[in-house]
């Protein structure tokens, strides 16, 4: 796009739907062998990027990974985190400290994209936790300085996503990053996926209620026996 | 619907779509001088609900009442509370407070539908404020024991329910609260408007991130220029 003003402004500004090519980054997901890290890994492959799907047990990611196909590959968190572009952290609330902890060198420079999601659960369902840094993305960039720390991906059903049969997944990602070059790489990557829009959604100060509101969706999800998930509209 | 088995069970169990009439209810809305409340006011009176605008002062609520038409009335918050069967809380967070304390016993008995946001303002934009109770919809249930609390209408953009060129308003409004009968009658109220559907979203202890994902919304506005909303899948 071009402004109206071309000869005064002659270099194009970037309008919000346009986003960077993605399409050989190498992405990483940690915790793959879990639900949501195997449905992330199978939807991006299945979009045609390469991934390396990460487990705490370098065999473990490899049975995982020969099971999903196309060109996953599997490894140990360092490994995957070394081999990545973009590192998906797909670990369950509790091991989401010590995982980034141990790894902060080897994502260094790398774009993490955080989709935990702090809940608790009881017999009235699931509930908000508040980590002490605000949410779990929070608690990422303050333990991964020099990374390139965003959120996403955290209101998706594993269930649709590890689904064969399902073409497409019709929802939109909320990203939010601190970065405008951190957030578009995001974006495009969730829009590789068939029915898939990445919408920017704020800074990580913002990111507990984004992370919080899938104990809504369990709530909707009981009541309607869905896989609910959001679209955002006039975007 | 009747069950399979009708012989042994003939009392039709209400689906989860299955709402109730509230076509003859009146709906009150204190802070009806407000932008949400007036787009709130105007919309659930052009739906053909009767409606009793609130303000502090009864004189400004009766102009605001008289511009809008629609037999729209004006009066005082604590006579809109009594003569309402549903009241919306569309205050400033504020008077949030203060406005429900002086209520306690108008509101008593009644269906309460907390929509307030609270925001705070920097000039990075919009954040996330905790009330002490976790919510302004729990603040309200604490102030508020022998009333009915909901919370719901908090993703709506004030510019267009205002706007009276626009016919539908195409979201959904995710509403909240401990009993079926109330969130039902909510999301009856909410079904009244063209393109609007209330979801059942949950107790009012996950109203944090429903009030708080406005922060959000105001950063897709302004990256976007939308007036964003929201639609759940797969409901």
């Amino acid at each position: 796009m071009t402004t109206p003003d071309a000869a005064t402004n002659d270099v194009p500004q970037p309008g919000p739907h346009d986003l960077p090519d993605v399409s050989g980054l190498v992405v990483g997901v940690l915790g793959g062998t879990g639900p949501q890290g195997r449905g992330l890994a199978y939807r991006l492959a299945r979009a045609g990027q390469k991934v390396v799907l990460g487990s705490r047990d370098a065999g473990r990611a490899k049975a995982a990974a020969d099971e999903l196909g196309l060109g996953i590959e599997g490894a140990d968190n360092a490994e995957c985190a070394r081999r990545s572009d973009v590192v998906i952290v797909a670990v369950p609330w509790d091991g989401h400290r010590p995982t980034l902890e141990a790894l902060r060198e080897d994502l260094a420079g790398k774009i993490v994209v955080d989709c935990v999601n702090p809940l608790g659960f009881d017999k009235k369902g699931a509930y908000a936790l508040r980590p002490e840094e605000g949410s779990a993305a929070e608690q990422a960039a303050a333990i991964l300085p020099d990374s390139r720390v965003t959120a996403a991906f955290h209101h998706l059903s594993a269930v649709l996503l590890q689904d064969p049969e399902i073409e497409r997944i019709d929802t939109d990602v909320m990203v939010l990053g601190e970065k405008r070059a951190d957030t578009d790489v995001v974006q495009a990557l969730a829009g590789r996926i068939p029915g898939m829009r990445g919408i920017f959604a704020g800074r990580l100060r913002n990111a507990h209620q984004v992370e919080s509101l899938v104990a809504n969706l369990i709530s909707v999800n009981r009541r309607y026996k869905a896989h609910a998930g959001l679209r955002i509209t006039d975007v």
